[in-house]
């Protein structure tokens, strides 16, 4: 592991096993004495939780796109700046579940803030440093809902949210996935073991 | 008044009076039966005052500049969208203390963040509308300091920040004002009553 540490993101719908198969990575890298941190989005930090709480208390129509676009920005930049840059100028792994995609994603392509603007403002915020590897675990909306529901924690004002909704972002997962070779897709169909057999051995290739 | 609205800001360090003005000019145009609404920031809508609250708890070096920056523009995002431009475009005057030249001063001269970044934000948030009017109440710190110590409410975390660093506020106060049309630089060591006086006329001849 060099300094320049390794930095694997987790994205997909909510309900895609993402969650999980971020835990189960992490516990693998773990168990073979690699110095890994789990983190997640929106939070990671004190001040970054604060604003998540924020975010996702209320209504679902709270905030305007772009003010909301606006607080995931403000936490991502103080969980940038406090945990995973640090963490990476350790020359640590850091895994994160959702990062500057889900923005994209939700707030950009979806609810149509402008993705350069997005994106201007992540590139200051981060110095442009992107990912290393993001994992997609993809899979139709139609089950990742069941399975928010049937979570105790879920985020229940997400399924709220009409159908097409779920269906858009997950075609725009896709969509991004397919034009950045930094993603591997994953068929969130599998069985979890599965799945978590397929991150191990594609993370221990790259790292 | 024509549908455009007009738009009037004050600015100032803290402890220069622009509050008890902005309060003041309110007054005097309602008693003229004149369409106004009062507001301030950080804050003037729930949500930007929840986010607000965030800002302003906990130590002075709580949050970094950058992140700083981004929770006041996701504050004046929520605060623009949901109550400075619908009452403008009503054809209202509204009245603001404090606005995007705060974040310039602060965030951007006196801390560091870009300032092109910080408008290039606001001119996303706003499609750059700016200020038609703002005032800029000019004071000495250790004049305005013991003002606000005084003040019952003061933002006590405000006064931790030494004086070379309100100093420079001012000075920057000052050079933005020089470079652009829409300010009005008051001397704030003149008597509150013949500050009310001089604002108040000034309104008058250009709303």
């Amino acid at each position: 592991m060099n300094k320049r540490g390794f930095f694997i993101t987790f994205e997909g719908i909510d309900g895609s096993g993402k969650t999980i198969q971020s835990k189960l990575l992490f516990d693998y890298l773990t168990s073979k004495g690699i110095d890994v941190i789990l983190t997640r989005e929106p939070g990671g930090t004190n001040g970054a939780e604060q604003i998540r709480s924020i975010i996702l208390t209320g209504s679902v129509n709270r905030w305007e796109p772009i003010t909301e676009s606006l607080l995931f920005l403000s936490s991502r930049s103080d969980h940038w700046l406090k945990k995973i840059k640090p963490a990476l100028d350790n020359g640590k792994i850091v895994i994160c579940d959702r990062f500057q995609d889900s923005s994209v994603v939700y707030q950009g392509i979806c609810k149509g803030v402008d993705i350069k603007f997005l994106n201007y403002i992540y590139e200051n915020v981060t110095n442009n440093r992107q990912p290393d590897k993001t994992f997609l675990i993809d899979i139709e909306p139609n089950i990742s809902i069941s399975r928010s529901i049937a979570r105790e924690n879920s985020e229940t004002r997400f399924e709220k949210i009409d159908m097409s909704f779920h269906e858009k972002a997950r075609e725009s997962f896709l969509k991004i996935a397919k034009q950045n070779e930094r993603f591997t897709i994953i068929d969130g169909n599998k069985p979890i073991g599965k799945i978590r057999e397929i991150i191990a051995q594609k993370t221990l290739d790259i790292i």
